[in-house]
């Protein structure tokens, strides 16, 4: 296989590409890799570019001049992001996932590596318009979800703790009051964390009043920074309005009634409406 | 392109086999979304391994039988992980990562996408002969890293939480002594979050005594599961003899020098053996 055929460049390419998604390849770099030429390899681009749209599995940028080349943009077609949202509102339904106090346990969920793929996937393409600079999240259950949001954009991740650790660093710190438990707690950044004027997507598993999104937003506004916009996987239905004014959810948790067992958590589809609850 | 081509089918088998590793996908499953025999999948997959193989990007496994199928084993050469290590080690040894009492400023690192996508295949590739069911690790700082490490081997990551959380139900807790500090401190896991008898990865992004890692063994076998091994990003030379017995580390950290702003770190290469300080 010394000379390349095209049949292995365009495996090879759609592996490379896809495996660092937004990130932009030069041309050079392939041209090198496979001893073709440039307009061989956009040819081949071409041809996956084509694939990749008519299956719906990601689009292909192509950035001209000097300093261009190609980058790979995951999709995932409307039909599988509402399939997975139902799914996610199912098995967050299951009567065993309540916990005392009317709490949902999402852990396992939340820690297994191909359903926060796809979610990070699906957080790209409601939100790439935010153009953020930083994924941001708190420790500690959200913390895979907002790296899957952070690996689709090509972004780097940025985790405040609760408290400040020494091996950090100094750090920034603000007082955030719970929305629900209206309890006082700290939450800290290392300051060389994030530059002031990053702008920068919140993320976060849950959101009930939204007293923890807001303690980010004001730390994020602390370091001089600014919000572009907050994205949780499941928002409570109730209390209406939030502490933060705007925020994108997957999920809409509408009721856990702990002495029935019933879970009524609906999707937000891709039309834009929550829908009914699939039981 | 209603009749997909050999060329298309290849593009697009290897997107969805390289988005999932390790899953085993089936040949009817493919040969439905193709509108083509299995034969003809059969002959694209071989196309797709000897490509893959040829230019280091992994391996196909093709499992025999009505539940078999295909999947794909994301490989890493020797070269490309070499290289990595020899660049993180570089990055570990930059002089302003070095913060009041000797820590090391890692956070940047363990938080970027791209790079713990690669150090996760780095541990599948050493470490798989190991075959856990899953990998556990203590919050936060290497929860990124662990996590990368389950995507890569397609197993569900245990986050063990320092301290008992509400949100998490019942939860068994241990005590431990930190090895270096010997400050005594509680780390706890859901009781339904891992079964007994379930074989154990234990990850973690730094180890110096092998205080946190001991806990962590501790806490797998009080629920009656089995440590099938313990893999660390960086651990350090001293104390040569850790709480821990056996763990497979990815650099070793020699010496970090307040004053002089020395750090030094080194990879541990495919070779096995550490290789000097490159800086």
């Amino acid at each position: 296989m010394d000379k390349v055929r095209k049949m292995e460049r365009v495996a090879a390419l759609t592996k490379i590409l896809s495996d660092r998604p937004r990130y932009l390849f030069s041309l050079s770099h392939f041209s090198e890799l496979f001893g073709a030429a440039k307009s061989t390899i956009c040819e081949d681009i071409t041809t996956i570019k084509e694939t990749m749209s008519y299956f719906g599995l990601g689009t292909i940028e192509t950035v001209a001049g000097a300093a261009g080349g190609v980058r790979f943009i995951p999709t995932v077609p409307a039909s599988e992001t509402d399939e997975l949202l139902h799914e996610l509102a199912r098995r967050l339904a299951e009567p065993d996932r309540i916990i005392p106090g009317a709490f949902l346990y999402m852990s396992d969920l939340l820690f297994t590596p191909h359903l926060m793929a796809k979610v990070g996937e699906i957080f790209l393409e409601r939100l790439a318009h935010l153009a953020p600079d930083y994924i941001l999240t708190v420790e500690t259950k959200g913390i895979p979800l907002a790296f899957m949001v952070a690996r689709a954009f090509d972004l780097p991740l940025i985790t405040v703790r609760r408290g400040s650790r020494v091996t950090e660093g100094s750090a920034v710190s603000i007082n955030y009051v719970t929305g629900s438990s209206k309890r006082i707690q700290t939450m800290s950044l290392p300051k060389r964390a994030l530059p002031a004027k990053a702008r920068v997507l919140i993320m976060d598993d849950f959101m009930k009043a939204g007293g923890t999104a807001r303690g980010m937003v004001d730390l994020v506004q602390e370091v001089g920074a600014e919000v572009a916009g907050i994205g949780v996987l499941v928002a409570t239905a109730e209390p209406e309005h939030k502490l933060v004014d705007d925020y994108s959810a997957l999920l809409i948790l509408h009721d856990v009634d702990e002495h029935t067992k019933v879970t009524d958590i609906r999707p937000v589809l891709t039309t834009g409406e929550p829908s009914g609850n699939r039981k």
